[in-house]
């Protein structure tokens, strides 16, 4: 049933009540959503409906924000832990992938490896890890430091992290466990191997205490676009879900991260790249803008203020009249950066206070999209067969109505353009994907064999 | 529905194929157990239908046994994570308690914390968190360590970790979350509380970011026997989970441990004391002494023999003739261990290394009996109502069959005679077990008004 035209890869990525920071307001929002496990599973099932590879969920250890007039106003501080979430999802849908965030830096990499690996046994092959490094100081802060990790601590530390949760995955060989009865052999002792690992941040002897992975190995996500991030995500990960404002600049990065992958001995079809994408879709034009403007009315000034001094270095907008102009803010050094980019919006364009952090109230840096179904297509169309994406994470403004819209208007248009599957082409999220399983270090030989199906398909 | 008689409160413990050593090499075991969510997923919900208080899962952060002879013919090397385990049943469960045991050693509290409040909110308020401490060396050496901390250490961690713990869990009064559209209040920031704590092993600032849990706080669950067990668990533990082989022995841990409470501030009924049985029924004492012995000789030498070993200290029996006699072994010091009690049992019983190990293959220091359901159910009744236990943790020979035993012949037995429920009387793993909803330190006037429905019913 596999489409012979290369297709889209997409996920849904899931949070609380929408991607919009006044979702929750919206009348038909779930405003509960972060403690109602319902709510997550209608969307998950709808999701898997729709034939979407997998669902997403961002995370943090912590309330992120101090600011309190704020951060009342926003359904950000109460959620659901990630990996016992999809577990729980898991039990009720059978073929959407389960991708959870887990950050690197204030986890061990063995309770990581064998969560992921257990959530793998319990879907069948479905789990993904989104490997994140945290920044926050609230989150640093709950485990034990001042502040968070520098920047190339942070990765050098994600790095060997990575490579201790993938050679724990590699603890058993796929045919360890022979549970033969009448012999009593249980596994084959030399199918067994012990990892041994000991570097500058970890020492972990394993073996892991779950078997090999029904994928082999869960399917490794990442999202950072520093430097440091581009380098490890071109040696270690097999999607890459990354924030862009224009097209352009998705067809850099995608460049990018694709000219690297050779250097580490991978494949361009090793690595899907899935940009976020802020949908906000209407019949016609004037619904889809009706639509987001309806969003745009709930913001709270308090929230709306907030939100536009944490992007502006810190700078205190609230003693000022928010419909009125931006003050007179001290120039920064270096190169322009996304504050000085606002500064000079507002002031070519005469924009309030207000004015400018509507501007940034809805994707969050994510490139936003406000039209019909043919606009919205149209747009992933040619971020897709222009090289700017191998698919798109789909971030609904509110929940659940943005995603039906998605599902309901945009999908058929992609169907019909051939861009999207109709139905599942395998089981596990590395089918869906078409990511090779990877073949066990002790049988590398299997790797040529199994390599590259999406290359060959 | 709720009988005026005091009843028992009953756990199923579940542990892949079964509780015995051999249970796997059993011909109706489920060998695959260790990564097969669909069989945990029957038995969670055969322990619902037959309304056992909770399922608990037990757990290792690591594969335990060096000897991989002996290892390769037992089933304990693959299993489950606990926690993702527990969500996944959540799903395909309503009224069945799920407690996991998660390690104080190797985690922090904020993650620890976040996962058994997650998991209360996905499952409505059902779980539990049995803390432990871990002594394994070959779970150190998973986490960046040569040896396990030392026992002292290990308890005064945990203390502190059960209070950040508990602390996070109450960031948030129950009526925090007030989501009113219209006015665009989300929460009421006065009933945010921040833990702030900055002890001697943590330094967790808070708020959790998950909401109070259903249950106000997931039950604490303990298995501590040592002096410094008994006295965390006298100020802390709801549930005491321990293994007894006598009457005896019971009777005087139940006494100490209810002792205990008032320097605490606590009820009696604030604790509920469940030892573990190992039970093998029939219909006839022949038919259950029938089941027990096809067990029996399903344990292979290679097995029986190092597991020998390792409670007689370490002493190499594998070059011996099995069905030959014990050796001279060198006295010890101090008071009668274990090792002592067995060595002087082979000697006056006059027993060969084969039918020494057979002794100790069953219930792993639990308390075993194997009889009829009348002769199971006195036994029971006997701890019960001389005061040596609140209830039990079942732990089935081999599942599912010795399960399916317990249930659908001691339970009735057990209903005849008053002392175990028709139906549960709540929803919440608090509410069967009869612990008080904790009142949030906010508001301690709840508390009085609250407290000891057990003691009133």
């Amino acid at each position: 049933m596999a489409s012979s035209t290369r297709q889209f890869k997409l996920g849904a990525f899931l949070m609380q009540t929408g991607h919009h920071i006044a979702a929750w307001r919206h009348p038909g929002a779930q405003a509960d959503a972060g403690s109602n496990f319902r709510h997550y599973v209608e969307l998950a099932q709808k999701a898997e409906a729709a034939k979407f590879d997998a669902i997403f969920l961002a995370d943090s250890v912590g309330v992120r924000n101090s600011d309190l007039a704020s951060l009342s106003r926003t359904a950000r501080a109460d959620h659901f832990e990630p990996l016992t979430l999809l577990a729980a999802i898991a039990a009720l849908t059978e073929r959407i992938g389960l991708i959870a965030t887990v950050s690197t830096s204030f986890n061990e990499p063995f309770n990581v490896a064998r969560k992921f690996a257990s959530l793998d046994q319990i879907s069948g092959g479905r789990s993904g890890w989104n490997l994140v490094t945290s920044s926050g100081t609230g989150e640093a802060q709950n485990f034990n430091r001042d502040e968070h990790f520098e920047h190339a601590l942070r990765y050098e530390r994600a790095a060997e992290f990575h490579d201790v949760v993938t050679g724990l995955w590699d603890s058993w060989e796929d045919d360890s466990f022979v549970r033969d009865k009448p012999s009593g052999r249980y596994f084959d002792e030399h199918k067994l191997h012990v990892l041994g690992h000991k570097g500058t941040h970890f020492s972990v002897r394993g073996p892991l205490n779950v078997a090999r992975s029904p994928q082999g190995r869960p399917v490794v996500v990442q999202a950072g676009a520093s430097e440091a991030g581009r380098d490890l995500a071109a040696r270690t990960a097999e999607v890459i879900f990354v924030a862009h404002q224009t097209f352009d600049e998705a067809k850099a990065f995608y460049a990018d991260i694709k000219g690297r992958l050779p250097r580490h001995g991978r494949h361009p079809d090793d690595v899907k790249i899935m940009p976020g994408i802020f949908p906000v879709v209407g019949r016609t034009q004037a619904e889809a803008e009706e639509k987001f403007e309806q969003l745009q009315q709930l913001v709270h000034p308090v929230v709306g203020v907030s939100l536009l001094s944490n992007v502006i270095g810190g700078f205190d907008f609230s003693r000022l009249p928010v419909d009125g102009p931006l003050p007179e803010l001290p120039e920064t050094n270096g190169p322009k950066s996304r504050q000085r980019l606002l500064l000079d919006l507002a002031r070519r364009e005469n924009l309030s206070i207000r004015d400018l952090y509507l501007r940034i109230a809805g994707a969050r840096g994510h490139q936003q999209v406000v039209g019909t179904p043919a606009r919205v297509a149209d747009q992933l169309q040619q971020w897709f067969e222009e090289r700017g994406a191998d698919g798109f994470n789909i971030m609904a403004p509110w929940f659940p109505g943005g995603l039906d819209d998605f599902i309901e208007l945009v999908l058929p248009e992609l169907r019909r353009r051939g861009l999207f599957r109709t139905e599942y082409e395998g089981r596990t999220l590395r089918e869906h994907l078409g990511l090779r399983r990877p073949a066990h270090p002790a049988h590398p030989a299997h790797s040529a064999r199994e390599a590259h199906p999406a290359a060959i398909a």
